[in-house]
């Protein structure tokens, strides 16, 4: 479906238009949740779940069969500060992974019964390196931002969104500094692994970019453009394309939070459609976690991306649904309730 | 396949001679998990929990295809102390919702794909109520825990116990505090939900119980004979089974947990072959992780007993042994290691 937007502002505009949850679905589900056969509350989390799936879904008794998993690659010109473990190569390395099946996300894809797509934007066209200047033009990050919302298929009844990006760590913890301050380093942490003087170096680059952009970031659509990257921009357009079709979104890691926060920073409730899939283990996830106000699902001290941590926390919604619609009533089962 | 004892003390000695993992395949899902296409630790606690599948099942490239789920329930003579906020026919009544498919571990079941069987264990003669007496015979809890061990099918990867007993958080509470001490207080919880009289009467049971028992309680498997119920005993003797067919089981809340420290104080390692599926709102259960030495692999608020939070497990082992198996390597990838 065309993305209903061509400029950042239109972009702006639609973000503010998106619908709500449906409070008839959401309330029946609750009262349906409190006649099943089990102490009420003692399924926990699942319940609360379930129900602010429902919710979205607009049924009372949801399905959830059709999640869909979208990739977006990505490269990012800020390597040039050798801010990454890996050489930038990897990247399209690790999409020829992915269209392979040999990725983690592959396979957690597979365990899941997913359906994923990867779509590898420009690869051969870095972005710009944000220490220098604006890592995008108004044009690319809107190209990117397209990109994540017609990636959405509309018939999915759950999104996830990952990544692929060397260097992407440092865009996105230049982006959470932008968005909610605090220092370069409270944002930077290893990535994919990098040794002190990589992580001196990373955080020299979040800190030179904060400034060479500052004014140039007059809104949080701008910080995306000034400091993100294509994947970036296409998971926040597709996490925004799934509140237009009413698709429950789960947030992966740290690169994930970041594009997800740009949203959260242009409209109040832009996330109200999303759960936090996991905690990972790069330092600053937790923090931008606390800011977005959002409880991680899982926490297993995951630290890939591809949105690994999300997928693994489909099992846990795909259960959460299942009770709630497939559970008998005390009625039904003929149970005495207490 | 007949249990290989009839007696406590041949059940003791069976316990201390089960086999242990296979260290070779062991070392080998190791050594593969350090060449695939991530960086080195991306995959948090997945690539600890593969790799000790792995060991477990003796392949360095495992498959987890046959998850089997086991649900033992009882009857607790001491329901007559007014412990439970449900009534002692509950027990029944909910075997009956999960032999019709009702209950949250039936759907739980289905969404990962797991077999699932019920074993009530003479619903109709319950325990003996433990503030007089023993819980049971000898024979009694010989009879429940070769019960266990006979529901194991030799065919499954991965075992699940869980159990339905009004009643039985009092026998768990029992049980933790006779193994390793502490006030009644601090074991007993609320359990399906009672109130603060309730609460108090539990309490009082269960230090009740250990007075009137401490002369009989010289082992750890006579604990569970005195202050057990028949369905802790079957969870007990059914992940002895899986350790001795080597298969790896994950262990549910506050009973599970309960019935696995007889085990624990039985035979030093007897619960190697076993992970915590999660950590239940029952209280005490956190106290119980931490005595078995066990790391909870979620943590989502629940306490339903069934084996629902070690079925929600189910998930996340499915998962990592899907990408221990099934990613390729750096060189199949060719991708640059860093």
């Amino acid at each position: 479906m065309p993305a209903p937007f061509t400029t950042l502002t239109e972009f702006q505009d639609c973000l503010v238009g998106l619908p709500d949850m449906d409070g008839e679905a959401n309330a029946a589900a609750n009262d349906r949740n409190s006649q099943l056969t089990k102490p009420p509350g003692a399924l926990g989390r699942l319940e609360d779940l379930a129900i602010w799936y429902a919710g979205w879904r607009g049924q009372a008794r949801p399905t959830l069969m059709a999640p869909q998993i979208l990739i977006f690659a990505g490269n990012h010109g800020v390597t040039a500060q050798g801010v990454s473990a890996f050489p930038a190569e990897v990247t399209a390395q690790m999409v020829a992974n992915f269209e392979h099946g040999g990725a983690a996300i592959n396979q957690l894809a597979k365990t899941f019964g997913a359906t994923m797509q990867v779509h590898a934007l420009e690869l051969d066209r870095p972005t710009q390196d944000f220490t220098q200047g604006p890592a995008m033009s108004e044009a690319d990050v809107v190209d990117a931002l397209r990109a994540g919302w017609e990636a959405v298929d509309p018939g999915a009844d759950l999104v996830v969104t990952g990544e692929m990006g060397i260097g992407n760590t440092t865009s996105a913890a230049a982006i959470a500094a932008a968005l909610y301050g605090g220092d370069a380093a409270d944002w930077t942490g290893r990535g994919t692994g990098v040794d002190d003087a990589g992580l001196a170096r990373k955080t020299a680059a979040v800190a030179a970019g904060l400034v060479r952009n500052a004014a140039d970031m007059t809104s949080a659509l701008e910080v995306l453009r000034c400091l993100g990257g294509r994947e970036i921009a296409a998971m926040a357009g597709a996490i925004a394309a799934a509140r237009f079709h009413r698709i429950p979104v789960i947030l992966d890691g740290f690169i994930c939070c970041a594009a997800a926060a740009v949203l959260a920073k242009s409209s109040n409730g832009a996330l109200d459609h999303a759960v936090a899939g996991h905690q990972s283990a790069e330092g600053a996830h937790a923090r931008l976690l606390e800011a977005l106000d959002k409880q991680p699902i899982l926490s297993m001290g995951l630290r890939l991306g591809e949105g690994s941590g999300a997928a693994l926390a489909i099992g846990v919604m795909q259960a959460a649904v299942a009770c709630l619609s497939g559970m008998a009533t005390f009625a039904e089962a003929g149970v005495s309730d207490g």
